[in-house]
């Protein structure tokens, strides 16, 4: 059976598009009712963890706002606890990982033999979704960078800057690239199952990517998601990776991924012309215009769209994740915005085809 | 009586210098036992508020480290207080601004009359600390950019998210205008009053211009700092605009500051491309390296001195304010290291004017 709405992985392979596909980075989360109803009867890691709970929120947002993909339901913390690490999700006050990873033999003590039984709940959960989306929309995969993994396994929990991280790649650089290589592998792994589950397209989160001046970036987060994107085991399913804080986007375009999903500090335009059209670019609405009124969330949309331009390879999504607070009514309000909006701005490559 | 170390001032002008000038964002602060010697008798804000103190604590670093600048020992969030906002700093736990500014009539309740007056401890203590320093180097005077001031006043405390700011702008954005416009004449006003008292030199900082997208930093920010450079009434004394976050930096090149000071993730040799020669350029060592080993903090300063390359027109700084629990040693290690590893890479102004 093949998917009715394939507009997002067209989209992503700049593959020719009658509107511009559109869906939000964690659409699928407090801010709708729907969800906070689950979640008053359970934690949020057993939401993660049981496939029932799992595949009906990720739905959710297909059905309530009509978007063109469904992210599957889980978070990037998920991987340093199937490789040991004790976890402990507070919602929006952060993550905590306890006894952080801070020397040679606490990298050796971290798991890398039996992850993927350890994520089956992911695996069973994209395969229930699969099986409950009935091809409706595409089904994205995830995980977290190897470099931001790294963060928070060295930081332990939220911290203001980071200092035991770059103390890490300052004073042991060997070290990180052995704990990164470690994550890469384990992250390579979990992805291809992603896939092998069912997952349509993959997105790689680099949260923390803009921690790091232009060079170390490169040295330590960005040869580990080519590495990570050259080992998923996959038959065409397109690559996304999120950067959030980077300044110099030219050496993105050749890490290997199918979309650079940008923050909405970047200008499209200026992302197009310093990334060129090797890729597709997905994004980078402000989170929080979703505060504003409906003119104002129109007029930020088609300036969005505006600023990408004609053509296809672009994938409407904010810059960030979805705020906890935004009333769904203005996210459904930005769906059908772009849905309509978007357009015109396909219409350009039907003619210069024919 | 003449400066006896103008290199700064030089710099700051892109004219000739036989060595790059070093300051550091921060230097008069926590990690220097002598301040916490200071500290341990009296709240930070009775620090601020108190000539004699301030000024102590501004000349530490130039005697300890050796630096080519001193700043004078404040903070930014004196002026919303001048302005009538009830201020409480807990050191290294952040600020809190009671009672934020978010309506009309909160904005009306601000004071702009006699906030000089309110801010004459300030305008004393750097007349304290130029008679001390006795012209051994300049004295730089700051402020916060009237945008990154209108977010902590909007938001009242350290946010996640800035969500209220963003509601401000994007919900009422002619209030928010006239907030930022009395904001800006406030702080043409006090940096006026600074470099009358004696400020060789002006920061800006704008430490929250990474909130915001291209568009709405130009509208929101960078007019405005535009607006007080004009304002300013000075003689020739320098203006620097620090900006973190930043992506784009062709605009800045024309807001009227004589040097942009950039944080640690753009690398120098690009944003040298991108803001061209019309300005200096301040910056960028990541404040983390200060935890690093000599050879790798000589290492990566070094790394910043080629990344600008020959001929004048650098200070260097870190990217961000110094981290309060560096090692002074290694501040005073970084300050020796650029003060004899860039000599080479002026040299060549010699060759070139003769």
């Amino acid at each position: 059976m093949e998917l009715q709405n394939n507009l997002f992985l067209r989209a992503c392979k700049r593959q020719n598009v009658e509107r511009t596909p559109i869906w939000i980075m964690r659409q699928a989360g407090r801010y709708l009712p729907e969800y906070r109803k689950i979640r008053e009867k359970y934690d949020f890691l057993t939401m993660c963890k049981t496939p029932e709970l799992a595949a009906e929120i990720t739905i959710q947002p297909v059905d309530i706002l009509g978007v063109d993909a469904a992210i599957i339901f889980s978070d990037i913390l998920v991987v340093p606890e199937a490789m040991g690490m004790k976890l402990e999700i507070i919602e929006n006050k952060g993550p905590k990982l306890y006894e952080p990873i801070r020397s040679e033999s606490d990298i050796k003590s971290l798991n890398n033999t039996d992850h993927l039984e350890k994520l089956k709940y992911v695996f069973d959960a994209i395969k229930l979704t699969k099986k409950l989306l009935n091809e409706r929309v595409p089904l994205i995969g995830f995980s977290g960078s190897p470099w931001t993994l790294m963060t928070y396994m060295v930081e332990g929990n939220g911290s203001k800057n980071f200092i035991e991280v770059k103390k890490l790649i300052y004073n042991e650089p060997i070290l990180a690239h052995k704990l990164l290589n470690l994550i890469s592998d384990v992250v390579s792994d979990y992805l291809s199952m992603q896939i092998q589950s069912g997952a349509n397209a993959i997105q790689i989160f680099d949260t923390w990517a803009g921690l790091l001046s232009q060079k170390d970036y490169e040295e330590f987060s960005l040869q580990y998601i080519s590495k990570v994107i050259s080992q998923i085991k996959r038959n065409g399913e397109p690559v996304i990776v999120f950067v959030k804080g980077i300044h110099n986007l030219d050496m993105l375009g050749a890490c290997g991924a199918d979309v650079i999903s940008i923050d909405w500090t970047i200008d499209l335009a200026l992302a197009k012309k310093q990334i060129g059209n090797k890729v597709a670019l997905q994004g980078n609405l402000d989170p929080a215009i979703l505060y504003a009124p409906k003119e104002k969330i129109k007029e930020e949309a088609v300036n969005i769209l505006k600023s990408f331009g004609y053509g296809s390879g672009h994938i409407f999504n904010l810059g960030h994740g979805i705020l906890p607070d935004v009333d769904p009514v203005n996210v459904k309000y930005l769906v059908e915005v772009v849905k309509e909006e978007s357009k015109v701005f396909h219409q350009h490559n039907f003619f210069t085809r024919e």
